[in-house]
């Protein structure tokens, strides 16, 4: 890449996610759809006028955290706590569904091998691609639809959050079986760590933004070293507990969630997020797209795994959230708004592959559920959130839906 | 540098860049100063604790493109077209007079030699590095005054602007004396077709722009499709004209200055800038220095090199002004802002290196030129306009002076 080619790439990038998010809109569909179609059409599947490249890649990622600390600020603490536990078990039966659910579905097609075979390793990995969660695209969702803060949006959230933990934790144990020098528990207990981390740097954090925030309200120092925290974070809990980057990032949200000044942080971090690293993200998704490679067979396999990937997750969080009360429509809510796969799935498949669990054919299945749950779940979230009141938020307080954001 | 290491580079760099930029607004200095300070200690000149990297410098130079974009949108046009022809007129005496100063004080130190010689070829590429000003430090400084807008500011901004230009034109005409292959008048010619090629998309865009601005006001399409606008400027106009990628940036923001939603397009962008850009803008100034290898001999050159380098800008910008009528006072703002050189003078530099024209000895100077001018300026600038009341515009409308940023 030249230079200054970058320049270009963003250029095409902004004008291209707008103009098809736009598109979207007027079709009735979320704007974010369009980005993602956008970053297809001038990536390598079909034009092929912006390329991959680290720079893109960064600049996604930073995308995605601004995207989580930007849902973490808006989180209501109180609703947290109350959505918390619950939240909890939407994750573990949102993980062990869909982990089931792969294993049986390679078994189905290449047939079933002995406990501990390496059939059945393979089996069980393809299992393990299909239980992250990837929350960006619904946390956008919900915020275009001013659903962001309500009950069922801190409940995806979060159950999103520690579904992220619980699928590294699962990945670790899975590789466990192939690779002797993998310590499972090891993960949980780096886990545990983080979580104390997160309580240490969480208070200290907390009292001092919020000295600073009574000394000199709304002065930009505020979103500013907002930010820095949040990078911090997110840097440490991959670097130094092996969690995700997001999770960092979303728990530096809640540290200044209830902050005086905590919407004045919330509206910079958007800005700089939909002005310029948001479609960057979003476009990305589809920038890594490469169709081809398919066989018929292949391509039998890669339908159903898209689809049991998505039902999975769609059946294992929507009846907990049922059992636990929730009308079918908000269960429904849960289960769609948790069945969005990107990244991690990837990365779980670069591990398989690298460890020799998987075959480098099943990308092309990864990358299609990618593409298909990214463009899927804002039409349907938007479907099940149409014409509903505004929401109240679980300690009375109503839950302004704001004027959906002039695009 | 690890996968996500850019994290903790951007917490430190917005940590450190607040936290000194603060310290420098206590001691009534300008904020600008204690970023590009932040960068020197954080860099490896100090600490070492952030390095260069390639996206750190993709990142700084949005940040610039971003600033210039923004200079651009807050233009008055009618001051404008009335400051063009002094503009035009200080660029040219600004660019000669160092250029002279820099050939003599090479010839002082080393010996004159002939027309012609390679002697006198490096004395006149000493010259050379001296000519183009760097215009991001002085715009963000008369932003931080509330400055920007007003006559002194909008004269100073276009000066650089053609400064820049004319300094690639004596570089290539320079570097033509050496090597039969560079074709001085091919850049004389790219920049005509620049100036056409602008006047053509500036004009359809325009229309465009208000015609959007029209149906759809104050909405994010606005600023996000100038923010395209903005990049795809700043690439074509060094990718197929040879010209800086700042002057693209700059001219993409006047095309838009006429707008309705003018202000409202310069807010987002100013956020994105302050947030995130900006800080890694400046600190990254101090981050590329590395002082070391300096001799007694080549201690005192540098010295001179400066000051030669500082004195010439502000005497051949400031008595042009002063011949035109300005005021002493204003004059030197004119000298002073011209003053400052960054990234282009390293290029310049690289170039003479690449050809043979210059000894590497010697960017330990240009280094020092640029650290000196970079924190100078900002300090200068704020002393001079000390006490003065709001200026008028050349249109008689007076210019606001807005709040001071909060911090």
């Amino acid at each position: 890449m030249d230079k200054i080619g970058f320049f270009r790439d963003l250029a095409i990038i902004f004008l291209s996610a707008k103009v098809m998010g736009l598109l979207a809109q007027k079709l009735k569909a979320p704007q974010v759809v369009g980005e993602i179609l956008a970053g297809l059409i001038i990536g390598p599947s079909v034009f092929g006028w912006v390329g991959q490249s680290d720079f893109l890649s960064m600049m996604a990622e930073i995308g995605v955290i601004l995207l989580m600390f930007g849902a973490g600020i808006e989180t209501n603490m109180r609703d947290l706590l109350k959505t918390g536990p619950k939240a909890l078990l939407i994750a573990c039966i949102g993980v062990l569904v869909p982990l089931g659910g792969g294993t049986l579905l390679y078994g189905a097609f290449y047939g079933f091998g002995a406990v501990g075979s390496d059939k059945f390793l393979s089996a069980i990995f393809i299992g393990t691609i299909m239980t992250a969660t990837s929350v960006g695209i619904t946390v956008q969702t919900l915020k275009e639809l001013g659903r962001l803060k309500g009950h069922i949006g801190t409940l995806i959230t979060s159950a999103a959050i520690i579904d992220d933990v619980i699928g590294i934790i699962v990945l670790t144990f899975v590789i466990g079986f192939k690779n002797p020098e993998s310590h499972p528990m090891d993960v949980v207990l780096h886990t545990g760590l983080f979580i104390l981390f997160s309580f240490a740097v969480g208070f200290a954090c907390y009292y001092l933004f919020k000295f600073i925030d009574k000394r000199w309200p709304h002065q930009r120092r505020i979103p500013i070293l907002g930010l820095a925290l949040c990078m911090f974070l997110a840097y440490a809990a991959e670097k130094y507990f092996g969690i995700a980057d997001i999770t960092g990032a979303y728990v530096a949200g809640l540290i200044l969630c209830s902050l005086h000044d905590s919407n004045y942080i919330a509206r910079k971090i958007d800005i700089s997020s939909y002005m310029m690293f948001g479609p960057v993200f979003f476009a990305s998704i589809g920038l890594k797209t490469q169709f081809g490679g398919f066989t018929a067979e292949l391509l039998g396999f890669s339908v159903c795994f898209v689809l049991v990937a998505l039902l999975t997750k769609i059946i294992g969080c929507g009846i907990t959230a049922r059992l636990m009360k929730y009308s079918w429509r908000d269960s429904t809510k849960v289960g769609v708004g948790m069945m969005t796969r990107g990244e991690v799935a990837l990365i779980v498949s670069q591990k398989g592959l690298s460890v020799g669990m998987m075959d480098s054919k099943f990308f092309a299945s990864v990358i299609l559920l990618i593409i298909v749950s990214s463009v899927a779940t804002p039409i349907i979230l938007k479907l099940l959130y149409h014409g509903e009141p505004p929401e109240e938020s679980e300690t009375g307080a109503p839950v302004a839906v704001p004027e959906a954001p002039k695009a």
